[in-house]
């Protein structure tokens, strides 16, 4: 995607057998999509502005000032050039810093648009729209993250004002973590137990200002301010991740977001009409984003390590010719491609849950809640998979850097600094995979019961087939059957789901059975994740897919992926009877030609994603794999190399070096 | 190890059922080891000039002038005191920040001992000692990193002047990474092809003066520079890693490190009579240094996230009290205590190895190379083995802490960033992996030829019995018989082994089917490492030791981390036939139980590492537990809380919310 210069992987790109143009379009998800994304983000490359690679330079304080910096300016081009809310988001993303306008936009709007009355969207969307305000999403505290119903911060009717009394009894209570709260925010969405009449109704969403629109200095009762840093140089340390406490804060009473949950003028409680359930919409288009950001992250990673595993040469050096690029080793494919392949896998798992989103949406404005349960449990588990997957994909096309990939302008420090909140944040990804056990175990319980598993649960009315079926495979090219790969996880995730069922019934108590099972638990939700994934790859191949060679491309990788997975957890299936070690073997067999094929077209498929360099951030990810004299020179940048003697020599260095340390002052 | 102050532990304290202080001895290694640790650390963490919790507030230069002063007053000290070596060598090891010393006494010290002559270290090591002279350890360059044989700097013999010329000849022979280099060292040992009558002799290595010891300006025909910033805020970035050209730079012909080969007046190269073999002791004794090193880590990140699961709660309220305590939570405890069972089965594992490498050395002594290639490959995988499984598990801990394990404050991005490296320095852990399977083929093509295989792979020479033995495991109980669990890991390592062997041997060019085959070789190298840490553990607990409780706790540990790599590694047992599908499960039952009993001792176990507060450098990880108002009162000492109206809002955030963007400056 860049221009001007020699390009080192030239010779690479003509080796690729397939139409990257095509590809592009693909992994954009559509030609529309495909020109959005390009011309915003070369107009964020282009624009100095938004610059970053002096961010781990900076001390906190100017980072910060940086990012507000930006921000501002990223508002205003949106204005002057008018943008659409997609370009908008898009433009957004390639700026490529968290930032207090990713809650604003991101958790703040759609709160009040989701839980929100008619009225209280009139009064508050519009100044949002403008960023009259600026609002947060004040949810977790300091004791208390996965388990929303643990809250503590209280709002308490007042009858005789009409008003809410937000407090934080205790110091546990305190908000800690809300991004944009710490220094920007001038509302937020709060959580709070709905205390009326001395009753507790639950937890429930109240706008409350937080800081004067004049001057910016917090209300009376507020406190406020930033938790500090965190992982990395940069990464999130641009964001205010933010504490918080309500001393006695006094709301309005038509501040609670009231469209499930009414509390009248007389101090009654009155469940609305709009069916509860709609909060679990939200929960799906949250957690459908984050899917699709995993893909982002992971591409990004891979296209770095895939570009300077061919620019890399070590070993194999043949009568003093040039070494073997690193990128052929068995070794590194085996590692990286399973990663390139989960990039799409990921990629278009992402796509499928955009499409569950609208049905499930237009499924509840139809008052239709049959599919939600299944669709929540999927959204779900795919967060904790593709998110965990992601994390230490980073990780590990880091060390497919080797020792470079250590320093900051690689990129990937940075990435993986920025990414593993993911784990956490929406749900923790082991509590997740425990709720997809809970919702699998009563699938299974109602096998039989004449109730149709539906959606991502469907192959389990087959459940008769798929505990007795033995795979077909006998010879390699049998592990390029989409029907045979497909079925093999189909009967791992059921007879692993069937056996955690089965252990369950021998406790008397189904919720200690549940605790003491629970590893057990987590990882049949893996296998039931997993299905799905390589499922939708499968599904993704029967849609009429154009471009020379691309299908067949991501053929590969469809089986790249799937057997990757068939390999690492040979133990599932073996253990549950699916396959054979002969087969398992077999299938290893094949996944080692499939790199093969995988490896001429590698840089091609990584090109497809058309990041630019200023999106990648990586010296060793460059279009153009001049890495060396790069990294050379950017080296001489560090202010450590402002002067060649440095500073702390006569003070601390000459001393030692001349025996003269004891009456050094030290 | 703290005082003052409510314990808020006090109650897991209680629920121990060894004897901590004498588990405490266990783990220094012995009583005398235990006292030297002890003092030094409070010694350490008693003295302000010690303070650490600072770092990720400073930027580059005031950190790395800061490391310069730790440094000069830690020699101070040490000459104060009149420290032995192994007092020293450990208050360094408590200062617990990356410094130029590291490299000066452990690589330019060590290499001047084990490659230079006796008049050699005659003239360089006093001059070492008393720190007149900073050296650092130059072998790396920035195109060549594990491929020793691949570099490219040159050291020309000229017969003219009786001196050496020392060239980079490219961009790609710069020196790169090694640390202490950029700013500090005023020598290096230099790695470099010596080339003598046009003829080259490979590499070998060089003393090179950098620095002027008057002025500390590089001489004449030196670039040198600091490569940059490194993953993490603080970590490696105390550390001066450097770049180094040499334009034509001559040193005399006596500053070629001679014990091994020589080179005469006249320009003869000549073998000594030292056998070239005692570079692999040097390796022998670096690489068991950093498997010590890997159980400090990990078990520091242990010790961590298991005092804050007792802390932290979450769900599970009965009636309104408390939460649960998440190390209550059985898949809290299926991740978290195998980590803890590894950080003693490496602390073992590594105490052999000590036991080794003296063994080696008296070997080599008595011109015996016999055990070299064995012991050579034990380190090698065992450093692969012990590093990546501690980075993984030094990330695991902090996704066991939830979201707070993000915040720098918790101490483990940090050891994270401070950490990883190990897996890429002294030898890529992939590539050791597959030096380690290149010499499992040959031990394996050698069966039955009469030579016998020794040390850790001596269970070979039962390849008959092992090859075809059935796990005779038919009750949960059977699981804790250490016969059982060792043979289960030998058949399993023997067989992948054997597997390989027979692959191998279907290609007709042995070369290619290794690189094809690799990553099925890597793993069986794996099997075979995690057998040499099982049987040193089952071994330990052979010994006597004393103290109530202390050896249960211990075959406990050693069950739990067996049963744990069994339960990862089923398929590899599985799929070679040496346990039942139906075994596989009565581990995992027995594993399961295991974890209760780890329970009550966990926090017992991780203060039997004796870690002070300032060491461990958690707030999450504090002995007292008082992990929250900690938090608290942290989060305000961020530079951000200077004012409570940011830097920036005047500029940037009031022109947003007033809509006065068009005309500020952004």
């Amino acid at each position: 995607m860049e221009g001007g210069g020699v390009d080192h992987l030239a010779e690479e790109r003509q080796k690729s057998r397939f139409d990257v143009d095509e590809m592009k379009i693909v992994w954009a998800g559509s030609r529309h999509a495909f020109e959005v994304s390009d011309r915003v983000a070369r107009l964020v490359a282009s624009d100095p502005a938004f610059r970053k690679d002096n961010r781990n330079l900076l001390s906190r304080k100017e980072l910060f000032k940086n990012t507000l910096r930006k921000a501002a300016y990223a508002w205003k081009r949106i204005m002057e050039l008018r943008l659409t809310e997609e370009e908008a988001a898009k433009l957004r993303f390639f700026i490529d810093e968290p930032a207090y306008t990713d809650l604003h936009w991101g958790m703040f709007v759609p709160a009040i648009k989701g839980q929100g009355t008619e009225e209280q969207q009139q009064k508050w969307l519009p100044l949002a729209y403008k960023m009259q305000i600026i609002g947060c999403y004040a949810q977790t505290e300091l004791g208390h993250g996965s388990n929303v119903q643990g809250l503590e911060t209280t709002a308490t009717f007042d009858p005789q004002t009409d008003e809410f009394i937000i407090n934080s009894p205790t110091l546990t209570s305190s908000k800690w973590w809300p991004g944009g709260l710490g220094k920007v925010s001038t509302h937020a969405v709060a959580y709070a137990r709905l205390i009326v009449n001395g009753q507790d109704h639950g937890v429930h969403g109240f706008i409350v200002q937080l800081r004067s629109l004049d001057d910016h200095m917090p209300l009376p009762g507020i406190t406020v301010g930033d938790i500090g840093m965190k992982f990395g140089s940069g990464a999130y340390n641009t964001m205010d991740n933010g504490v918080l406490r309500f001393d006695h804060v006094r709301i309005p009473r038509n501040q609670m977001l009231m469209r499930v949950l009414q509390v009248t003028r007389e101090g009654k409680v009155v469940q609305s009409d709009v069916p509860r359930q709609l909060i679990y919409g939200t929960m799906v288009y949250v957690r459908q984003t984050i899917v699709s950001d995993a893909s982002s992250a992971l591409s990004r990673a891979v296209c770095i390590a895939t570009r300077y595993s061919a620019v890399r040469r070590q070993f194999g050096s043949q009568k003093g010719g040039p070494e073997t690029q690193v990128i052929d080793y068995k070794t590194q494919q085996s590692r990286l491609f399973p990663l390139l392949a989960s990039a799409y896998a990921f990629r278009f798992v992402g796509e499928w849950l955009k499409w569950l989103y609208t049905d499930v949406t237009q499924r509840l404005q139809a008052n239709d809640f049959s599919t939600l349960p299944e669709a929540h449990a999927c959204t779900a588990g795919l967060k904790s998979l593709t998110t965990s997957a992601t994390a230490d994909a980073i990780e590990e096309c880091r060390k497919l850097c080797g020792g470079h990939g250590y320093l900051t302008s690689s990129g990937l420090p940075e990435l993986f600094a920025v990414y593993i909140p993911a784990c956490t944040y929406e749900g923790d990804n082991t509590v997740l995979l425990l709720q997809v056990a809970r919702f699998l175990m009563k699938t299974v319980s109602q096998l039989g019961s004449g109730k149709q598993p539906v959606g991502s649960t469907a192959y389990m009315s087959r459940a008769e087939h798929l505990m007795q079926c033995r795979c077909s495979a006998q010879r390699v090219e049998d592990w390029l059957k989409p029907d045979v790969v497909l079925e093999a996880f189909e009967a791992r995730a059921l007879r692993m789901s069937v056996a955690c069922a089965q252990n369950l019934s021998k406790f008397s108590n189904p919720e200690e059975g549940f605790a003491e099972l629970s590893a057990d638990l987590a990882e049949a939700a893996i296998a039931h994740c997993q299905l799905i994934v390589v499922s939708k790859f499968v599904e993704k191949l029967q849609q009429d897919i154009p471009g020379q060679g691309v299908k067949q491309q991501l053929q590969t990788l469809c089986f790249v992926y799937s057997l990757h997975l068939l390999h690492k957890h040979q133990g599932d299936f073996l253990s549950t009877g699916c396959i054979t070690p002969k087969q398992a073997s077999l299938a290893n067999e094949q996944l080692r030609s499939l790199y093969s094929q995988v490896r001429p077209n590698a840089i091609a498929l990584v090109d497809a994603f058309n990041y630019t360099d200023h999106y990648l951030g990586s010296v060793l990810g460059r279009y153009d794999g001049n890495v060396y004299p790069t990294l050379y020179e950017d080296a001489w940048k560090d202010p450590l190399n402002d002067s060649v003697v440095p500073d702390g020599y006569h003070e601390y260095l000459r001393p030692v070096l001349k025996q003269q340390l004891r009456n050094a002052r030290l």
